[in-house]
């Protein structure tokens, strides 16, 4: 199943900076290939959902290994068969009329 | 990884109504074994990562198959290592203070 | 505007237990004559999107008064102008055909 | 307050395409003076509580009024008081360390 996923990921109980964790969750999605968009509330995910379910799970057990007691993410998840869907394309549906 | 979720989901491009699938959804989460809470803007699920991700994808493939060319889920994802969790005390420790 | 809502908050940089907080929160909503509904990631909502943004504001505000730096809410809001919505229907569509 | 948000809107009902919908949003950004940035999964916007909120429930409200029955908002709120947060250093918070 091919998918769109947007990922945001907060540590609870930990300090209040949390880049350092994205930084290492990202090094997960280069690992598996998968292609990202940053934005200042996570980041947008393109793949497989297998791979990208996956690269969650391997992201929220790295950061209990680094530490961290309490982990929540959000996961935004789309799926279409009537037509492809990419990351640059919805953007540009939208930016490319204003 | 033994997780709580929250999951919600809509259908883009097909009627206002969305209970006949999240019945649907409710069939998949039991037959997986998975226990499950509704509430008016989704479903908390308790088990494993796996389960649920696996679950949640058989959603998406089954009410694309049902004719609907597009859906939106939003998962949420817990876990936390200092002690269990589950869906029953997370209610509790709120309605037990009010 | 009449609407339904979900709210989730989190507390970063804090302990991790936070159900305190969000029983500060719920003494706000029953102030404001909100109608709730608590899950386990987070409240259903019923009321006027004016009453309930301004109730989250006193949340967060509240909250930083006592000693957390950073919060992080996320709300769903929904408005339909075919047919009335509430929490109770939503639910029940759902469940009376389990 | 100043905040940080992160808003997704989609119809239901309506067709499969919403991005006719986010431009229309998208003006009535502009129109209060907030500044964003757009993704694959929604708008980044840095301004007050007031403006925003406000903010979208006029976009609720203009896209009811262009026929649409059902809208679901998903709302990040972000706030912080032991330093200034903004959308470009979030982003590079993250960027600068891949």
């Amino acid at each position: 199943m091919i998918v769109l996923c947007d990922f945001n990921l907060v540590t609870i109980g930990d300090g209040t900076s949390i880049s350092k964790y994205i930084v290492e969750c990202h090094k997960i999605f280069q690992k598996h290939g998968l292609k990202t968009n940053i934005h200042a509330f996570g980041t947008n995910i393109e793949g497989t959902w297998d791979d990208i379910s996956s690269a969650i799970a391997e992201c929220h057990n790295l950061i209990h290994d680094l530490g961290v007691k309490r982990i929540l993410s959000t996961i935004k998840l789309s799926t279409r068969n009537d037509r492809e869907q990419n990351i640059q394309e919805k953007i540009d549906a939208v930016k490319n009329h204003l």
